[in-house]
């Protein structure tokens, strides 16, 4: 592995980064062209939380958290830790001492492809994690890796800089030249699923107001009452 | 694929279906004989909550909801819309504006074998959700599929008019035609269950309650203090 | 199988167990030098809640709970009842009825490595339960199997009379032999943490705090500025 | 459970079900419009054998072969013995001792949605298996089932009858009342797939013959030289 | 982690370890009484060869093979070098080197609960490996464990001087122990095998060999014809 | 998704390629400072085969294998078809048809985060194959993705132009512009190697020849007879 550390990532202005949490997950994720979904495995061990802030990366041997605490130095307001290892680790890699060292730099939350414990008082204190596992077992700290490098979480490539959205549906990933972009496709989502969702209210359906039963109709759909199905199929 | 749309199918009666809802799913699922079950893998996105309705179901292509536009147009009050995909699939292929037209509908919840998204808004609006995962990435509309025929999900036969019954420990399926039998011995099964309720509370044990000292006898288990045991092995 | 029941284990004193409970699972696991963790897949059934018993140990068939209700008969105040099976299991092979007879006993929790059912229930009268699966698929009683003979799950030996403790990290357990050991370890474990947890409030890094940056160096770890670093890629 | 044996099913002619030995199971699976398939977790124990038979179904508790034994004597020549669980198993239910009675009553091989064992000798007596897993682990004959009711593999009803084909690829039914269909339409897109074969070995392209180039513009997808398309990037 | 290395473990009578390499695992296994197996997610990457020996354990952290090397020294001819980790790996912790190191000692082979590599040259050099992975990723050489002491595989615990017998169903563990009676048991199975299979290939069935008739009946298991049992459902 | 076909990505030179199909992927990993391997579950579907070619990259819908036929347009010879798809899919999106096109072209293999089916042809005509699942079901051909962008598979990035290893261990990828060092460093590795192969052969530990006695003196691993240990354990 590179065994490097970058300081002073680019990040991208901060009402910018901010203005994420006026979003959901799918949302933003949806608005970029369905990309940046660190998928169904990384989940929050809180709910009802999102937050939006700017990523510092670390990669770490399984089991070892050593380069978790060179990452904490080059963490500030508004940032959130994105933990990955160099292979699949059960281990919980980050506990309360980690937020608390965190919490007092103004970091936003931790995202983890590892394990997290402590679980309990992260809620109590409000740091927000998601996690792909929580366990007891802990780290050494013996083993050199990178901070600030990119990442790869879930099929992701995730930079220090990029733009990281968590809440209850998960993480997406924002490319940091990006940000600007997805920011102004993303209200622009918001503001037509508001129409949408005027529309399902008032009955009106998803066939009809996207224009699918043509589709159905090419693809050779046919509707059949569940009668007239079953008899003709005994016939 | 079959792609074919069937309407109207048979539903039992209103009051029977609705009657599920005073049992749970365990109760359900044993009084059936310990059928059912659809497995330790949907998990509902909420906690504390329990529907009754009859399935409408739809089979989709993986990551691909076009059906589920159309399975929406099939569905009425009292229905459960259930999802099932023609190979494994993690999309979050159903969400909040589904949702706003499911419940205009009357519609008691999802169960979808895949995933869902908008999870903090559907707990906010309370349609409730069963699913094999929580995920922010979207689904196409591009293959056909089928509604209302039978599905599986965890090795049962969902039919369309079945009775779907969901709480926290999961979702069970009732078979259309056998639903009036199944509430007859749920009723039983939740009465028995009482006695033994007490019978535990008052400090009977299960051995004798169900008349187990005999079977272990004869399955050759002997009893022996701790202390014999290990002193014997050491002897 | 061996099929025995071994009845009157010794237990640590009740004093000592019952000072755990002040513990988390995370401590008690670092205390111990890091053994101990049942591992991320038994999950609690409900949150916010922390337990410190001693086992009474139960290895059942795939399915089968005839041997828990075995074990109910071994179980007394303090306890907690340890499930594990011959070979992995899905199934909710225990429930309500279960836990009121446990609660009559003065039981403090049930840790199984299978699933279980009634969680609803559980939480709504307050009997702890961490678990692999939840699922309401029942079990039968057909199959000889051991009480109180050691059990492994996740990779840990568990015997009776040991201490678990378990919390919302998951579940350590304590061998009896070192439980009075384990529990001065904990307490130097809690006196040092909050001597870092305010250090590392009050700013101090855990690169100055353990002494990592010497590490670091030797591992050849190096310091770039992210302009720095990719400037000098492309050169 | 439902516990009954049923006797004699009715079995499709048996010149059609031989005739399916002579194409693939993705053939089969393709030319029956892309259904029943068990899926990518039922594997072959052996390599290069491809069969065909009619179902005798037996569904079994996890870890308990008393019904594998009930249903060998339902057996018969060209039978293809299909086991199911009530819930996922890894023990090794059915070995060489089991095989030896099948090849004795010319049953042409085993899928079982669970384990095997004895591997090394079956591969050498030549009785080919499917299965899910390979575990030495025996099972328990303590609970009842049933043999020749329909059971479900991976999402797939099997029911008694039916014809199995099972070859390097996995496995395939063919429903009865559907075999000689599929027999037709196996043959048709095995002449089909000669056509392409002869096309692609000539240098055609599936772009071509299938006409999806114009698929692709109507989806958008544009072409780019690589320099084109990186220089864009950066201007 | 215990930091030791234990050197001179007591090793059963030379004879007794190699007299196992005439049975097969699942034999082995079954004549214990059904304990002792690794499962069915320890894997051989060769085909056709059986091996016993006696164990050299090793317990390693994660992706860290420092401790193979401490256990390398400790192994001599008819040993069995098994290699369990902390918290699950899929690092390729043990290749050629290794195996060539090892061969020049005369050990039988490695059991690993984790990945291996070099593999195309392992099956070349006959040296044999059951692995949880193959994967091409290596391991460093820098956290502390344990050589000697038990290491817990598949749940079952495995101590230095146990006899490992391993074959194309996977791997059993003998307690150092129990090993003479084992063999016995083992012989004696075989024996009752030979005229099962004797019975098997001559017609006769296991539900009569077994005595299972009466079993099926007491467990209300009836027999119908096909056609009876689906009239009387329609009915 | 990004819906854009990249055409003449550059290549690094043929020798320099060719080159790799010297070296075995776990050399190749380990010569670049253990990076790019593509982990262990992607297997080959033969034995003993090594390729080694430059990458053409798709990514595919889950389940739909349009852009696969995009993809071969854009294969030449000494290419390996690299195919991702957007979420996990099993289906069997690859066969013997696509392999012949692909034969014809001149391409040396592929690898795919995905099913195939045809194994058993693929295997007759000497196509090799590295796959995630192998499944009979097969794909439709309804949504547009990407040819020759990056794709990330087992969280490596994979572009075109990258030099793609496989063999019996898995799939390593080398990043085009790091190719002609990573070919430097791989002949340097296997003469160290082939050193240290003789120095294992002829009975020299690694302790010795890698230093780690001092290391493991440090760590504070001690050394103690078996005996020594268990009766100061029982003192």
């Amino acid at each position: 592995m590179n065994t490097v550390v970058l300081t002073d990532p680019p990040r991208p202005p901060r009402d910018v980064v901010e203005a994420f949490a006026g979003f959901g997950v799918a949302t933003v994720h949806e608005a970029m062209g369905r990309v940046g979904s660190l998928g169904p495995d990384l989940t929050p061990i809180q709910q009802g939380v999102r937050i939006a802030g700017t990523a510092v990366t670390a990669l770490c041997w399984p089991g070892d958290n050593l380069m978790v605490h060179a990452a904490v130095e080059q963490c500030g307001p508004g940032d959130v830790l994105v933990v990955a290892t160099a292979a699949p680790s059960v281990h919980g890699m980050f506990g309360e001492l980690f937020a608390t060292a965190l919490a007092r730099r103004g970091v936003a939350g931790l995202v983890i492809d590892a394990g997290v414990r402590d679980t309990a008082d992260l809620r109590a204190m409000g740091f927000p994690v998601w996690s792909r596992h929580v366990c007891a077992q802990g780290a050494v700290k013996a083993t050199a890796g990178s901070v600030n490098l990119p990442v790869v979480i879930a099929g992701q490539v995730v930079d220090a800089g990029d733009v990281i959205v968590a809440d209850d549906d998960g993480v997406v990933r924002v490319p940091r030249s990006g940000a600007a972009g997805a920011l102004v496709a993303s209200r622009a989502r918001v503001a037509k699923e508001e129409a949408s969702r005027e529309a399902f209210a008032g009955g009106e359906l998803g066939l009809d107001r996207y224009g699918l039963r043509g589709l159905l109709r090419d693809l050779g759909v046919v509707y059949r009452t569940h009668e007239e199905y079953y008899s003709s199929q005994e016939g």
